[in-house]
């Protein structure tokens, strides 16, 4: 235990009546509970119930539980001084306190509390935080600068802002990966990913360099080495990876453009949980040249945005218009049996909206084949190329990455070639079935197998809805078609992404066509 | 005129009792108020009188004045839309209101306001906000990272961080001087300037390159193309100049150190502006290779601080111990007469006190040479030197710079060689009368003549502080002497610095007395 903080209580009070008697007590009772991050205090001095709101930066949480829940989770509150205290006297049983505080790292920072008598237990119903603000959040940048990059040209894009993941190589600036050590040793180089240019020379600045899952070998979005970026729309959820940093700056309204890569659900996977608009592109559309590799025979590289029009504009300026998507679409109901309920029940609902609402015809069903076998095959062929790419950087840095990851190499070592190589005819098998059972038909399918989980939910849930969203998205891998997201459905947990997989070389008029469903 | 935005008034709301008649409507009146910019309707509700409150990051505002005056500065709020309205019902008569906001350019946001009515009439008694953040505040600074540059050793600054000004070389990195067109011509250098790696090799880290007014040449902390930064102790007030980005970075907890200039009181001034401790080194003391000029018989390079005792730790680190510093203290009461009232009074008596708390001996009274002959010949040797740095480039690149400062430099274009060197022999000739009016004693005089003015205060008062300032601020610079701002007095609209002018390469030592004041 560090030394306990002591709490000055000689802040003036300025108040525009009579001070209620107990009130101020009760403040400094909250405040010493907040400074000693007395949670069970904190609960006590929060009016139980379903009405009671605290609201930050970070977002509005509203009754007690979620409100004690983020508590327990964040390991306490930032140190500071009560500088002035100004109190808005409602009645005897009722008043506003306004706190003006100065951080004991710099800045000033400020609360509004509403607090309301019952007896003699004064406690607060709603409370609004402003705390003092970090140069950059540094769980979802690594580098910004104001630009970074200047847009080389004027067109398609002018004016718009782009994040881009870590992995992609900008002139004179280094890539981190997610991965302190691997940054620690990496070279400012000379060249540019086309990927990058691209979006430059259609009049885009690059605004800085964003946070990915370490080596982007992850769906959840959680980095140990820099912080898990926040979810712009569910507070304190996941925000979705391995593309967190990009989707993150976008769903903030930091950048307008996520420049980020989908080996196997990490654009979708953050759209979806984050309420955005992804696409992962069909395979060879767009140049992986610069782009640090995962798994060469599945990395794309694709977008994220706020604005499915925008999203089109670059799919158009960047691969071109490219193939037609088919009107009709189909389902595959057996890869409902394994997704979380709410999120089955908000995709069959949503698709029945959009069906009775004419934006689409009545879907086939078609059954694809296994969901499991089909990932199994997937893994193995992704694990043997992971560790082909990193493998040997990774036997010379022990330690160098962590948790889920570090268990995902360890597999991923253990790949042999002849597993590989069965893995691969599975892979071409499946890939045949899967286009006969579509017919040319549009898939879709949700985007994940729930809304983004919480951020400190047990390992073992995440690592369930992590298998079953993959089981979703690895189609579009095995595939290498174009396969969006588009946020057009919610569980009451937060957003779910539609995903529609499309013809290999239809990106942009997937794009148009899932647009289409939102205006 | 743009298109009248168009408020949507279909939030949902959910209310903890049965809403008081005629709370929503005036809601709604706020926010198509707030959509329109109508200033006069947002003052018509927002209750009159004293104890009215907003918050936000920026600070807290209490008085319908002070609030009223920031909405007629700020030129509108973001457009957003309304998504969730929460309501705590007090009374009959009184109900917070809590809304989740969506701004259109992406994030979200809340607010919490404390609703009462008076006779029918429902008026906002406070109010927090919290709104969208973007990735970096670019007011403040041009280039940020996690680090932007890592430290190169180990020692007395391990875990500090830096703001570097802008005018710093760092090897991969332009100089951008506060002027947009000089930084697109700039091109990254593979040099470091001594300053820089004298903090790096120390063991801090550089977090990012922060703004200046444009080359320097200014106090005020104002810059056209880039923003005024803010000043983090006074909501709405000037942060102070050129050193503005780094002095704001330091007082806003985002950094521990601010690397900066100080030509005529680019450190001192913002010091006293935002209540942290600078220091201007003794002319020589710091090698000014590779920092880009404004007039180098007067640059200096000094560092800005919250805490005395890490201030001390740099200079001695960068500096050395040097030369001691006399126990007695000199004022020059003439000094007093040009600065604002209360600035005067709240030297005056800051003093008293501390003479009467035993921390320094009772002042000597003297004499100096008269100021504004003293800033004159300053000022002309300082305009001749800043010609001779830009103004080739200047020409080169009309409308580059504006207002003030280009008004500066055009009249730093019609100084004559005469006119400089007439200026240089008086500046001979009043240092050694200051020299011999001192006798040895430590100068102390405040280090502003003002508290920060307001951001948007006319110009013309602007430039009167400025004047009566740069009277105080150049003796240290005619001296060639180190001074420190020392954040230990303040009036009624905010921090005034204490500063103290020691003998020529006592710079360490001046902050250990300076610090000992504070102690």
């Amino acid at each position: 235990m560090t030394e306990q903080f002591r709490v000055d209580a000689s802040a003036p009070v300025e108040a525009d009546g009579e001070v209620p008697a107990g009130l101020l007590a009760a403040f400094w009772r909250y405040e010493r509970a907040l400074m000693a991050d007395d949670v069970a205090e904190l609960d006590r001095l929060f009016a139980a119930g379903e009405h009671t709101i605290r609201s930050d930066v970070a977002g509005v949480l509203v009754g007690h539980d979620a409100i004690s829940a983020f508590r327990r989770g964040r390991g306490g509150a930032p140190k500071r001084r009560v500088n002035r205290i100004l109190v808005q006297v409602v009645s005897e049983d009722a008043a506003l306190v306004v706190a003006v505080v100065a951080p004991l790292t710099g800045g000033s920072g400020s609360q509004t509390q509403l607090w309301q008598r019952q007896g003699d237990t004064w406690s607060i119903t709603a409370a609004q935080v402003s705390g003092a603000t970090p140069a950059m959040d540094s769980r979802v940048w690594r580098s910004v600068g104001s630009p970074l990059m200047r847009a080389a040209g004027s067109g398609a894009l002018d004016g718009e802002t782009v994040a881009v993941k870590d992995l992609f190589a900008i002139s004179g600036h280094r890539i981190g990966a997610g991965v302190p050590a691997y940054l620690a040793e990496a070279g400012a180089g000379h060249f540019t990913a086309p990927a990058v240019s691209a979006l430059l020379e259609a009049g885009a600045d690059v605004a800085g360099i964003a946070r990915t899952d370490e080596f982007a070998y992850s769906i959840a979005g959680v980095n140990p080495h820099y912080g898990t970026p926040p979810n712009a729309v569910v507070p304190g959820a996941l925000p979705g990876g391995s593309s967190s940093g990009p989707a993150s700056a976008v769903a903030l309204g930091q950048v307008s453009i996520g420049l980020a890569t989908d080996t196997a659900g990490s654009i979708r996977v953050p759209a979806s949980y984050q309420g955005l608009w992804g696409l992962r592109t069909s395979h060879g559309a767009v140049s992986t040249d610069g782009v640090l590799p995962l798994a060469p025979s599945f990395d794309t590289v694709g977008w994220l945005t706020r604005d499915p029009h925008l999203l089109h504009r670059i799919a158009e300026t960047v691969i071109g218009p490219g193939a037609a998507v088919p009107a009709q679409v189909a389902i595959a109901p057996d890869l409902l049996a394994g997704i979380d309920e709410d999120a089955a029940a908000a995709f069959r609902s949503g698709l029945r909206t959009l069906v009775a609402d004419g934006r689409i015809g009545e879907p086939v069903e078609v059954t694809l084949p296994d969901a499991s076998e089909t990932f199994a095959a997937f893994r193995t062929v992704q694990a043997a190329e992971a560790w082909r790419a990193h493998g040997a950087w990774l036997r010379d840095h022990p330690g160098a990455v962590s948790g889920a990851v570090a268990e995902r190499f360890a597999y991923a070592a253990t790949v042999t070639p002849e597993q590989e190589q069965a893995s691969r005819e599975a892979l071409a098998r499946i890939r045949a079935e899967i286009d006969h059972s579509l017919d040319g038909a549009l898939l879709a399918l949700p985007a994940a197998a729930s809304a983004a989980p919480a951020a400190n939910a047990p390992g073992a849930d995440i690592d369930r809805v992590r298998t079953a969203t993959l089981q979703l998205t690895c189609y579009a891998g095995v595939l290498g078609a174009p396969s969006i997201s588009a946020p057009l459905f919610a569980t009451d947990r937060g957003p779910l992404g539609l995903s529609l997989v499309g013809p290999r070389g239809s990106d942009a008029a997937l794009v148009q066509a899932a647009a289409a469903l939102a205006d």
